[in-house]
């Protein structure tokens, strides 16, 4: 097997440090935050994708409990009901898709905004969108600090994102545009999609069509952060046809260990905001009450 | 003088449209949907531009009443406490830039999501964001209705916005993006500005520097909506440099009769909107109680 030219970014070390700053701030409440994670026990993936999530929650500080969804929409929807009511639960979050039935926006409105981590519920999104501090999508987030790992500050930089959903592509432009860069959102009605990837420095993509991005699609020496995670016969793949950009992209993410680890990173990061905040809310509202 | 030869886009008759719909809209209720213009009284432009806005209320069956900012940034504050609690009057219309020491998003969250009329509360920036039904700030509204108008469907059309502020080219994305156009957000930190419009099918400019946009700067045929209206000694001046781009540009959108008088239609349609949905809860509110 030739040696790879490009490089390959893995997000281990910036996860490991964002972390350790999410124990710290985790260490100054009484109890750690408990966060209740819910998954279709019909997906396997899924699954087993919380099921590494919940394992290294305790490197931040975080309990971390799985759940299944309730068997219906209208079970599911009591179920979070219930989880918006419980005083010993600070946050939750629900893996996509939820079952049939269920709108993540809606669970997100149930949830309301205190224990969303998902970014979901409105006033969460548009906090984002209008400048206040913010829990921004875990993946957005994690891709906006592996860029500026990568390439520092990012004032003037142009960048491609492929897919412009609400989760990931959306609130990653917002979250380019606070730093300065220039973005360009695409998605499968784009006319030419490479002509706007390959004009970018950076080419964020969550389309989860493996093999999508080729050397046509990226100028020489390109970045690529590679958000998608499909499941293949051949094991999980990203959007890149690595073999086919190696030598020409100047940096590939890794998947699933390059932005993968930090999105987690992020979650946990939201996690453990979330709990301040919700403690913090508590302890005002009990000293207000005396 | 020479004819030109790139065609002027007038947004009057689709205004006329809009604002038709409006009044039809408001005749359902008891009496007209009530808005508070707050104006700068120390910045006549602004309030020659209100007193324009509400003489072509009526159009749109609103009564819209003007009143000057308080003269300290807490007595605009309480100002605004007294809007926002007033049963009398069901939207409030704050004209930037807001006098020294108030933040538009501060006011707005004093305003609270209901009244709020020009996209600024988080709650109501999050709608739009996540997709729920929205009030989306009335300039972004505008230039998405006159994109349609003048093109019809825009799946797959390549839209570049110059100006990514949150009141407009954000907000303008994401309506474009639910339609389905590739959008890229320009700024001024961005590298290279003509780069990126000189592909576009259609260019929104909302940047408030006159002559920014030249020949160079459009592919032949492109569409322009020329959002900016800045004062200049010469009267009112949009980004485009009109007498450059003519015969190369397919269509510019006239200055200020172009995409202005499509903006106030979005900002009635928004009023009699929040009219609709104050009253609603009111009277759902007095049922619960008896």
């Amino acid at each position: 097997m030739a040696e790879r030219k490009t490089r390959l970014f893995k997000g281990l070390d910036l996860a490991a440090r964002i972390n350790t700053e999410s124990r710290t701030l985790a260490a100054g409440l009484d109890t750690p935050p408990v966060c209740l994670v819910l998954a279709d026990r019909d997906n396997a993936g899924a699954r087993a994708y919380c099921e590494r999530q919940a394992a290294t929650a305790a490197q931040a500080g975080i309990d971390m409990r799985i759940a299944d969804y309730a068997g219906t929409a209208n079970a599911i929807h009591a179920q979070i009901d219930a989880i918006a009511a419980a005083a010993d639960i600070d946050a939750a979050a629900m893996l996509l898709p939820l079952p049939h039935g269920c709108e993540p926006v809606e669970a997100a409105l149930r949830l309301g905004p205190e224990k969303d981590v998902d970014g979901l519920h409105p006033l969460n999104a548009g906090r984002l969108a209008i400048g206040l501090p913010a829990r921004p999508p875990a993946t957005a987030m994690a891709c906006l600090l592996c860029a500026e790992e990568i390439f520092g500050a990012l004032r003037g930089l142009d960048v491609a994102i492929v897919g412009a959903s609400r989760i990931v592509g959306r609130p990653l432009a917002t979250l380019l545009l606070d730093a300065e860069a220039t973005v360009t959102l695409c998605h499968v009605a784009t006319s030419d999609l490479a002509a706007h990837t390959r004009v970018a420095d950076l080419v964020v993509t969550a389309a989860g069509v493996p093999g999508l991005i080729g050397a046509g699609h990226l100028k020489p020496g390109a970045v690529v952060l590679d958000v998608a995670v499909t499941a293949t016969p051949d094991g999980l793949r990203g959007d890149v046809d690595l073999a086919a950009v190696d030598g020409h992209a100047g940096l590939v993410s890794h998947v699933p260990d390059g932005v993968g680890p930090v999105t987690t990173a992020c979650l946990f990061r939201n996690i453990v905001e979330a709990a301040l905040a919700r403690r913090r809310a508590a302890l005002q509202a009990t000293r207000t009450a005396h």
